[in-house]
């Protein structure tokens, strides 16, 4: 990989070439042969006597060696020609930008600008707009079929196992197809059980599906905070996170250049982005939830609908009626946006403005199909708080709010906590599937216990995992750092990687059809010590071929038949190979035979001759090692 | 800590000193007020407002500042004193240690021997030795009356939250009791649903309990391997182990100096030490299974017998007639002892020796109470292979093996998998606890995917979790290195880490009486802004706190009242305090009350100006927290 140099310090650096033994291809679906639809193919060391592995790739042009990246002037924005060729939108003159919108920084403080701007499109009355909306008049958009061929991870058609994976899982009643057609999702999409996030306006977007029927997604969050972090900094992060594998990511920033910031972020990024406009609505009016106005939280939407945020985390749940419901928890309110909801109504003694005027809201984000993302202001913040009344009932009123949302044409999810023990995670998805009529949900972990600070990725992973699994269609990824500080570099890649395990662990359970195809292909990497196809075929082959150097450094050890857990005078997957070698003699008609049921001491002696003959080159000298590049 | 500086470098340097803000302290049960059972007590900071936590611990001495640690001569043997005053045993000259014990080391590569040596027990023909033996007769010894002190985790009586506890949880049939009494662990044991691995001759023993009614329990490998290492090492990697929260401790060294190094950790052990001894018998015959005798295991088992081995993994499951069964597997057979016996049984074409003289077996460990930890060895290796035929038909041999070993007086434990979908966990746990007569689970893993080599303590640690929810009793960790190379240091730890969490969330889950306690009390710190507090209470507080230290180094910061997330500007958890504050007066008289249904128009002004007056120091200055020491 290459990380830019970056000679005058205001173009961001970022990382980009592929990664280890994989490059980049494309998928030609047959109902838009234009489109191409990316891959990463993972290439196998010669000799390994099976293809090379297409998996997911969310890491945009970034890997692709063809493409000459240029932060300043952004991704190509192909998708633009597929919002326009279908009309119902218009281009106008956007909003002004104000000082505000970046926290009326100084001059000095300013973050150099984007380099162009675009104006922005929004959707003409009576005309259909939104992803949903297309599906239910029966269209299927290129988006549709870009997110199709996707899925299917470059299967051509249903596999031959794919029926039998399904079988194998347990779904809980997900849908999973063998085999993604357009039509599917689509349906899908119809069914308000999956979204698209795609606002017309970021037309650089590599459009991907969130929904229980599709893979598990993954959200890494970035954003800098009133105590660190630069805009350049932010769009490496951003990158970075989705080098590793994250499939949306929430801009979180506040403070100065937000608005700069994010309109980087945008420009730079093929995947969805997520933000929550009331943070940015109360940096204008410096910091003080109590002088929030409708009128400033419009017109924040609007600024950010224009950008081409795909989701808006809207809190719209958190009601002045269940505010007191709080007051005797261990953790009280956690989540920012609930917080400032709730001091909010607490000050003014009213209804959230985001309820009263949430018919507004969905008028306004339809215009742009920015999805709904429904907050959950009042989800537990510990064990203790989990499954609480406050926390149910807010969903009930997220539930509410969906059909509202959907009846306006716009796509909705819901998110989700928190801290929440192993038991009651499963009661959290069924309530939310109950109440918000399949929605897609995303929550953050749960985290499964409060005690590790430090560890709250591995915490939460085994939540994510588990509510993966159960039917969550998104997990908002937590780092190392959750509860103590910012994420650096490290910290979200360990976090994403950590979501990319909990996500296919869950897609496993389920019985997806292809998820399997990846763990097998490792596995037999693995068996016949082809180690840098393991490396490779894993989630971060740095790392693994990093550790596995420690041990055993040199190159011929990559291909040594044993490894450094029981040193090359004995090892269990060699002798296996003896077993296997053995058994198919149990087929050959000139060989002696062994029943199933058990052996009989007539041909013992034979048998064991015979065998002794076959182990004869069973055990490798460790010397003969060094001397040789290929032993066996 | 200390890590003790070591002028001659022949003895082994060991971490000491107590973790970060704790002190050792001792419950002294009614039953046996002689006995000294130790605890961890967490002190919190000043002001706290609530006691200081006692937690369980595994550490032993090691952090005890009045104990003078000289690992040349081992810990005290207090516990041989409860051998002899129950009787039925007799001391006797052991057997004579010889070269190939050692793998016929050259004198210069020799370990120094241990400094002392202690002559063995064993137990008397006609009497009762086992603690099996003991709780079928009736009989609470005193390993049975400390595991219950030390299972209460430092409550001398039933919590008022523990019957709510056990009500709120979900324990799959388990029958954890409010409060742990020595009568209790004596019935549990009794019926083989519980065991307390404590060989005779392991002096040196803090006893344990290990079974899905009392706290879930890790182990952590530590060994050598013919590649790297040394007995030094060994003995600290034991030492940082138990440290971080390791219940057991199995010692999988291989190649030199075998004997001595297991002599090092045994005499320096307060945990359970569990081998793997076809390894060293492998060892005695240069490497090649094919040259295993019963006798060499036999003499092998007596040698680790009489040095105090706690339990033993003896994979008398893996049957010649289940061996071909293994042959389509993707990676066939991956357990080291597994693949051992395969290739016996395939060389002779005989059944398995440790089938075969399974009694003799037991009446030998009987004599010295050593307990059985029945080894998996057709355990699957990958997702492929998982619940495959080879795995539940040596699982079922395990369960016949159980019935034998209990009436032989034996305790037993069964060792699980391995590679598991998260879906196909519980189907295992399920089989066992039927196939094995409840007799405790001791799984490894499971890993819930293959892709991610690297991080197998968190594709694991996810697997962990869940067969600890379901009923496991003690969970095998699971490192960063695992199929990769040997763990280091901050590997051991990391994994410990990992598996201490999962167990955690696992006692929850089950609904612990007394688990939650403590993450209610890292909640509360955490929303009290005790950063100190949260740091200590955590898992890993060394960790916790440099990931803060960060982002904000300073002193002050670790009482300032907002966090780096969200800067000082805005914290929701300060809102919070502000809703709490409010709703109190929803409860004083002469406030203006608020109905739970909702609100009216009524009285709306009147609230909203009382809490504007009351918020009015809801947000800190930035400048002010820099000056002051302690803020608000």
């Amino acid at each position: 990989m290459n990380i830019r140099s970056n000679p005058d310090k205001t173009v961001p650096a970022v990382t980009t070439g592929p990664l280890p033994s994989s490059r980049k291809i494309f998928a030609s679906p047959d109902a838009a042969p234009d489109l191409r639809v990316p891959l990463r193919e993972i290439i196998l060391s010669e000799g390994a006597g099976e293809p090379n592995l297409p998996v997911y790739d969310t890491s945009g042009p970034y890997t692709d060696p063809s493409v000459t990246i240029d932060v300043n002037a952004g991704l190509a924005r192909s998708r633009k020609q597929w919002v326009l060729e279908r009309g119902g939108v218009e281009e106008y003159e956007g909003r002004q930008i104000k000082p505000e919108d970046n926290g009326s920084v100084s001059a000095d403080k300013a973050a150099r600008a984007f380099s162009a701007y675009h104006k922005p499109l929004r959707g003409l009355d009576g005309h259909k707009i939104t992803q949903l909306e297309f599906a239910r008049a029966g269209i299927i958009t290129k988006e549709m079929i870009y997110v199709a061929a996707r899925e299917n991870l470059g299967r051509k058609q249903q596999l031959e196992r794919a029926e039998a994976a399904l079988a194998d899982g347990e779904s809980f009643g997900a849908a999973v197809p063998a085999f993604i057609t357009p039509e599917f999702v689509r349906d899908e999409i119809a069914r308000g059980r999956a979204i698209i996030p795609s606002n017309i306006n970021h037309s650089e977007l590599e459009p991907m599906i969130i929904g229980r029927n599709f893979l598990t997604k993954i959200n890494a969050n970035i954003g800098n905070s009133a105590v660190t972090s630069s805009v350049e900094e932010e769009v490496e992060k951003m990158v970075w996170a989705i080098r590793w594998g994250a499939d949306t990511v929430m801009d979180l920033s506040t403070g100065r250049n937000i608005h700069t910031t994010r309109e980087w972020i945008l420009r730079n990024s093929p995947v969805p982005i997520g933000t929550v406009p009331i943070y940015q609505a109360l940096e204008k009016c410096n910091g003080d939830p109590v002088q929030l106005t409708w009128e400033l939280y419009k017109d924040t939407l609007i600024e950010q609908c224009e950008q081409g945020v795909d989701y808006f985390t809207i809190h719209a749940g958190v009601r002045l009626q269940y505010i007191h419901l709080t007051a005797n928890r261990v953790t009280g309110i956690v989540s920012r946006g609930g917080s400032i909801m709730a001091k909010w109504c607490l000050a003014h003694h009213k209804e959230s403005f985001l309820y009263t005027h949430f018919d507004e809201i969905c008028d306004l984000m339809r215009k742009y199909d920015v999805s709904f993302s429904l907050g959950d202001g009042l989800r537990p913040g510990s064990i203790a708080d989990a499954n609480d009344r406050a926390q149910f009932a807010e969903l009930e009123t997220l539930g509410e709010l969906t059909k509202i949302a959907w009846d306006k044409g716009c796509q909705v999810m819901i998110e989700g906590p928190g801290h929440v023990p192993m038991h009651k995670i499963k009661i959290n998805m069924d309530k939310q599937l109950k109440e918000c009529g399949e929605a897609p949900f995303y929550t953050l972990g749960p985290l499964t216990t409060d005690i590790a600070p430090g560890y709250d990725h591995i915490t939460s992973g085994i939540g994510a995992a588990m509510i993966g699994w159960f039917g969550c269609a998104m997990l908002c990824y937590v780092t190392p750092k959750e509860h103590l500080g910012l994420p650096d570099r490290n910290d979200v890649k360990t976090g994403v990687i950590t979501y990319k395990i909990a996500a296919h662990a869950s897609d496993l359970a389920k019985g997806h059809p292809a998820a399997q195809l990846r763990d097998d292909a490792l596995s037999r990497a693995r068996f016949e010590f082809r180690w840098t196809d393991q490396f490779n075929l894993g989630l971060d082959p740095d790392t693994a071929k990093s550790f596995h150097d420690e041990t055993l450094p040199k190159e011929a050890h990559k291909v040594a038949h044993f490894c450094s857990m029981c040193g090359p005078k004995f090892c269990s997957m060699k002798i296996t190979q003896d077993v296997r070698d053995y058994a198919a003699t149990l087929n050959d008609p000139n060989s002696v035979g062994m029943s199933i049921q058990g052996t009989v001491e007539d041909g013992m002696a034979k048998m064991s001759e015979k065998f002794k003959e076959m182990g004869s080159s069973v055990y490798l000298d460790a010397e003969k090692v060094k001397e040789s590049n290929r032993v066996l």
